[in-house]
């Protein structure tokens, strides 16, 4: 048994409780600043007021001034915040974690940096770890209220060494939470940050389709597909270009197909295939910021940058641009399906 | 104006009229043998009976006794029948092709060889086709009737003449039908091919999660997503062992996403994942045989074989093999999830 301490308490965060303590380990979930509630309500009744399941018995939930408590004796963190939180969480936490305690994120997104070069969040943790501290995550398909469901799923945990991603998967491996291991930490990081952008593109299609009323009844998924072959070309062409393997794309690809079918962001794209502007939707949305859209206006500026420098051609990410400049620009839906056919024989 | 002439009135060559006619060719669809009733009926309405769906006007439809006035001066065959029919299209078509006429299949699948290896189909007509036949084929996300209602959709043609892919792609692209050209024959006929054995194995998922009674209600997409990211990298290994490129992969990733939300393979893949055996299943399915069937067979076969002589590893395919023993050996589904996590850093 060992003790694992869990700082975030949102969906991803929580959810992670639910293999850990189906092992056995004792767990101890802290709440960040925006998650005071969230930890109030799970100390009443265990259940998690937006994930709307009852998390295992057995956990110790903490606030965010508790956190020192929490962490001692931690033989594993996991970083649960989103990627809003990045900063806050190399800032304020990694200082305070005990030394030699290996650190695992869930979070998925990339930073952008002044000069517009992407950094894996790994990368920018690196930066503010303290020595000795072994910066792993996770990356795959893994919807939150489905792994607090138990069911089976199937992930990927990357790192620099081998032998402490054993040790994670020791620690988290259950009957349904299947853990692949590898080293390209840049690949799977990329691709499934890329996904979220991605997964707003393919959205697009399903409200296309309800604005054309549906002819005979049926849904568009020529249309769908078209933007999911896209994608993966897109993802798989900024992947291997900065880096990363071409397995670990694969781990994306299974990533952009759950987002697809849950979830704000495909609430999003269906909104803007409908008809509406940016600035609709998000009205319509409450003004709730999407990792979607935060990663799109990135890994745009990243491309056009390098394609500036002549490093990457702008025009073979048609799909991203299109999506940026619904964001950016305020511009309607009209997917660029022409500049998606490639001629070269 | 061209005239192009469909060979078999199933519902992709059917629907491959669509784009034919709606850039104002002449279009002659020549039924098969066991498509007579078919083509009777759109000689009344222009109704194709299992689409649904009422064909443009204007065409021109033939038994397949009338196959040599229907050929007569075509600039553009289209072999339109299922890949049950490659070797009778093989044996008795493209004999009576008029010289010099291209040749584009809308087929789907690979041959077995005796000595277990595999043939794209256009490679399989090679061996029969006149001298100056140009064989292509198109690989592709597109289901027929959706091609018939005009949503969006995104193929490839592929083929060994540039100027003759350009042509054909002049003779059919349309605001809704685009074309994307590549010399990569291998790669995009394997990966359309195999993701009918995939299309399978990812619907298993749907099945068991109704099976399993849907907790709180909710679908189970990270299963459905394993399934998927798993089927990517066995599709993507066994393209480019046999020599395709990674390009050509997105072709059939697209297309398993087009397969899994319709037809007969998702219904098929559901059933068993219910619980039912192969022999039950095909028992519910009138025993109609399907593509994703065959393939699956031969491919497991293939990839037998190739591991015997070591040069891919079998242990690389957990999943094409486990659908390969619900369909061979009655196996009820037990998905190796397991065997689908890699360790290697």
């Amino acid at each position: 048994m060992a003790a694992i301490t869990i700082i975030g308490a949102g969906m991803m965060g929580s959810a992670m409780s639910v293999p850990a303590r189906d092992n056995g380990h004792q767990v101890r979930l802290v709440g960040t600043h925006l998650d005071r509630e969230i930890i109030q309500t799970l100390r009443k009744d265990s259940i998690h007021p937006k994930m709307k399941r009852k998390l295992p018995d057995g956990i110790e939930f903490f606030q965010i001034e508790q956190a020192d408590a929490a962490l001692a004796g931690a033989n594993l963190v996991i970083c649960g915040v989103s990627s809003f939180g990045i900063d806050w969480f190399a800032d304020e936490m990694l200082r305070i974690l005990p030394h030699g305690v290996p650190l695992l994120a869930v979070t998925k997104g990339l930073a952008l940096l002044p000069d517009q070069s992407v950094r894996t969040f790994p990368e920018v943790f690196e930066q503010t770890a303290k020595p000795g501290c072994s910066v792993n995550a996770i990356g795959g398909p893994c919807t939150s209220y489905e792994l607090c469901d138990r069911h089976q799923t199937h992930v990927a945990f990357c790192g620099k060494n081998q032998t402490v991603l054993r040790k994670l998967r020791d620690l988290l491996q259950t009957k349904y939470y299947h853990i692949s291991l590898t080293d390209d930490v840049l690949g799977v990081e990329a691709a499934v940050a890329l996904k979220n952008a991605y997964a707003l593109g393919v959205s697009l299609a399903i409200g296309l389709a309800e604005q054309a009323g549906g002819e005979n009844g049926a849904p568009h998924y020529n249309s769908q597909a078209a933007l999911f072959g896209q994608s993966v070309r897109e993802m798989e062409k900024l992947v291997l270009f900065l880096g990363g393997r071409r397995e670990s794309v694969s781990f994306g690809v299974g990533d952009l197909y759950v987002t697809i079918f849950g979830g704000r962001t495909r609430l999003l794209g269906t909104m803007l295939g409908r008809g509406r502007t940016f600035g609709q939707a998000m009205e319509a949305l409450s003004g709730v910021t999407l990792e979607s859209v935060a990663i799109t206006s990135r890994i745009a500026a990243a491309v056009r940058a390098l394609s500036d420098q002549e490093k990457l051609a702008a025009g073979d990410f048609p799909l991203l641009f299109h999506i940026h400049e619904i964001i950016e620009k305020g511009r309607t839906v009209e997917i660029p399906w022409e500049r998606f056919a490639k001629g070269e024989g």
